[in-house]
């Protein structure tokens, strides 16, 4: 089987434009078919300021109300996609820019209003891959933001950490699928103020120890639980750490193992 | 050959939220491969007023600085462009939405500054079908916004109508192409203030005595010039009028012939 990379991009590269463009540059030198999906950075939550609407955040994750939607739309599907995609192509990368809609790619369900009503929310419920194998198969990059949509007309916001693993898993029975993480720190942490303390390699087992131990908490055990719901349906290799290791075989980070 | 119709709409079926519906499921009908080109409608104005963005508009044309450009992309390839594709999803028409830089479809050139600076404008240089008639040959239906690029990572506002010709010029050899521009009139009217005044059919030889005697004028001109630019380079049968005219024979349309 050919092998495909999926790699999730988040704030710390999308924020900075010299590490966005540096890490495009680099993206675009992977020769396997490979999948690019990214997160929303801080220019929603700006635009949102500017154009004086209310952001309202519980756990850490966004009430989508009509507006915001609409803004996320436009930061995620429009600007920050689509200046993606023109840089890639400027790095000779043959990329399209996918929300979920687009292709009928990822269908999902309104999160359920209770206990909390976050909105415009969505929870993947299916991936329909057809339409990416073509691009793959004609060397095409498909670039996905974090929108899907419930194939009746409605746009929903939806987790981009979650819309990678997705569609890691959607594709594992036909790629050797690898999924990589990358964010501002070198891995999963053993002392999250120690960025050397990366731990290389964590399983079901020792996942359990670690969150018991409060050594993985937070936002941390969300993104965890993606790589294990990856790891546990035949994806076959699921790593977090900078996006350094995609590049070079002896930066430490974590792999994520059943 | 196969037909490839190329059906280009405007701000009063943007601008409308029933009309668009409507629309978008009437397309949605259309057994040929087809392409749908939007404008911005009155949205983008309206964003850039919220944000305190000044609009600088010369000859009915917008000045794109900057701040203007990522209002368009975020608009344009974002808000209007997704939501399409989502409604026609519901449709069950399998739509994907498209930029220039998308798959490298539509490179421009950078509009020169003089006479007049317009600021990020493309001027189409070249259309790149090769990625677009897998797509049509696999029942998938592109939807483009009005932004380009210029392959050197710069994204480009340019005029949609514009998009339309020359996409339909890109296929003119590979099918039998048809351009449709959908706008609020019966088509081009011998008395502007009478939709039952249209003209049903124009030529090289009548357009310039229509010219001539100013009953063509202001903004219908860059349309028509588009219009004859297309029938000139091979595309087969390029239609102006009211939406209506796509699905039912007997509405009154302008059509355009050497």
């Amino acid at each position: 089987m050919k092998t495909l990379k999926i790699i999730k991009i988040g704030g710390n590269i999308i924020d900075n434009e010299a590490a966005l463009q540096q890490f495009l540059s680099d993206f675009s030198t992977i020769t396997t078919p490979k999948i690019l999906v990214h997160g929303g950075g801080k220019l929603a939550t700006k635009l949102a300021q500017q154009m004086q609407v209310d952001v309202k955040m519980v756990d850490g994750r966004r009430i989508t109300d009509q507006e915001t939607l609409d803004i996320i739309t436009m930061v995620y599907a429009g600007k920050i996609n689509k200046n993606i995609v023109a840089q890639l192509q400027a790095n000779n990368c043959n990329a399209i820019g996918f929300s979920g809609a687009d292709g009928n790619t990822i269908v999902s369900d309104l999160r359920p209003s209770k206990p909390i009503d976050y909105g415009f929310a969505g929870d993947v419920k299916k991936v329909n891959t057809e339409t990416l194998e073509i691009l793959l198969n004609n060397e095409i990059t498909p670039v996905f933001c974090a929108i899907t949509h419930d194939k009746n007309g409605q746009l929903l916001n939806t987790n981009a950490d979650t819309i990678a693993s997705e569609l890691a898993i959607g594709f594992a029975s036909k790629y050797n699928t690898e999924l990589y993480y990358c964010f501002e720190k070198n891995g999963v942490l053993k002392n999250v103020n120690n960025d050397h303390s990366v731990i290389e390699n964590i399983n079901t087992e020792s996942y359990k120890t670690l969150v018991e131990n409060k050594v993985i908490f937070e936002g941390m055990l969300p993104k965890l639980n993606n790589c294990f719901h990856a790891i546990n349906h035949q994806v076959q290799k699921v790593c977090i750490g900078k996006s350094d290791m995609l590049f070079d075989k002896n930066i430490k980070h974590t792999t994520i193992t059943k």
